[in-house]
């Protein structure tokens, strides 16, 4: 059984992912060291998630591992980067083996269908509480951030919205679901894909994007704010389970987090393109729910136009 | 005053340090992007410091930021690299601007200090913990790790050892200090000096190097485990404040951490290189403790010789 911080890390931490020809030194010295190929940028991103605030403390470990690391991979989708490597510091209330045991296999596996290869980090005591540093690669110049949409752009979001805030809402015991619908809500709140398909379609026809974590209302916000200019978008386009409509619960898809979905923005002449799109990628349909304008956040529902720019989504210190 | 994680991000973290041409974009998307100079490799480490187990929580927040910063870019001074930016993940258990303007005015000068500029992170409420990321840059080939001793290298380290564990003895009433070492070793302990300016001569002569975070046998340790060699070195050669010696409180400086003087390897041909340097670097002084063996970890002392393989530092699950 690991003993101390050096037997943790060799034992739990030492083979996670298949590191590429860019990873020069690996876990085990006092930093890692890395390459960036000619022609390509490093997109880098650090995250810190801890227990009782990003997820319940008694989550299963394998479902901590994978979240951490795809809520970290869902921020280089949205710069439309390819995952590389990561660094992870990770501090733990006790040594439990068991605990580390499935924690280093849902890591492993979540490495390797990422892409990704763990090079450094460390381990300490403490509150349950985990960083993990990412870094991907794009072609030079080709990364889309928030502030590149303008008037006339189109607004799309990818996959399903609102389902991780359901089944948030239905593991604390808010709401109840539909039998049919739980496991696919709790599938998306603790299993979240991020779409790292997309990056080629962002690279090419993107304007701006953005990863939907704290909610769309927040995260388009972000947009329109990094942007400067506005967007109007239709309640009735919303790509929602239709339990979600029938039940009016259209703020778990406006407000809600955690659904790890892109949102980006398009010129309004690229709109064939989502068509094509969308007839070769079934399992990450693009819709498009509105567009951009030159100022104010509105949302068209049942023939009123709601302001959508006076509340966030969830904020941390709110 | 600040009221969300945004606003904080935009008013205490958003000018940190000073942007190099090798940033592309900094704070304020879903993550950043940065290039790596043809003919350089990138040296990457993440550490977490969290409060009462890394630092009092009563330690002042400018002291928090320098130390967090400081043990990090110690890290990338091991390894012969130049610090050029990192990211920073904050938990904090109240917004307290007061408290945050310490911490950002601390984390400015510590970042304009060793040549880094902020581009990234994220900020919750959590109990107050920080996981910085940092990244250096090397010429190709040129990082030096732990596992490259030979035997019959001289062993080194770089200035004074033991006063930062004194420190800490001090400061939590376990031993008292004569006035005159007090301020020093509280400096010691609250604000260590990464050894950035070794670099040049780390690249150029060392077999192996480590930073001294865990203590003298403990980090020296790595570097025989890394090397798989031995090392015997004289206690009577260790550069100690006096008073330890008259006081034989020699393990303060084998096995008090935090430190942050460099440890390296260098082969015995260059003992005269060694002389060189500290003409010219009165301020970091190299000091040749002992050499390194086939195997086996001893201490000369009194004439007697003590196998230090038996125990390590600090360690955190220890």
């Amino acid at each position: 059984m690991a003993q101390d911080e050096f037997a943790i890390i060799r034992q739990y931490f030492s083979a996670i992912g298949n590191p590429g020809p860019d990873i020069v030194l690996g876990v085990g010295d006092d930093a890692a060291v890395v390459e960036v190929p000619a022609g390509f940028q490093q997109v880098v991103s650090l995250d810190t998630l801890i227990a009782d605030v990003h997820f319940p403390a008694d989550t299963s470990p394998a479902e901590v591992a994978y979240k951490s690391l795809a809520v970290n991979v869902s921020d280089l989708a949205a710069m439309a980067a390819t995952p590389s490597w990561f660094l992870l510091s990770i501090s733990l209330p006790r040594v439990d083996p068991s605990w580390l045991e499935q924690f280093s296999a849902g890591l492993k596996q979540a490495a390797e269908q990422f892409g990704l290869a763990l090079i450094g980090g460390d381990t300490c005591r403490g509150a349950l509480s985990i960083s993990l540093q990412i870094a991907g690669l794009v072609p030079a110049g080709e990364f889309v951030t928030r502030g590149g949409a303008k008037p006339g752009d189109l607004v799309l979001v990818s996959g399903t919205l609102g389902n991780a805030a359901l089944g948030l809402a239905f593991s604390q015991g808010r709401i109840d679901l539909p039998e049919t619908l739980r496991s696919r809500c709790m599938e998306a709140l603790n299993r979240p894909r991020p779409r790292l398909e997309l990056a080629p379609f962002l690279r090419e026809y993107a304007t701006a994007a953005i990863d939907i974590s704290d909610g769309l209302r927040g995260d388009l916000g972000h947009i329109l704010e990094a942007s400067h200019c506005g967007a109007c978008i239709d309640r009735s386009l919303l790509p929602v389970d239709p339990w979600i409509g029938q039940q009016d619960l259209y703020a778990y898809a406006l407000g809600g987090g955690d659904d790890y979905e892109i949102c980006c923005t398009l010129p309004a002449e690229r709109r064939g393109r989502v068509d094509d799109w969308n007839r070769q990628h079934a399992d990450c349909p693009l819709t498009i729910i509105g567009e951009i304008t030159e100022s104010a956040f509105t949302l068209v529902a049942d023939g009123e136009i709601v302001d959508l720019s006076t509340a966030g989504g969830f904020r941390h210190f709110g």
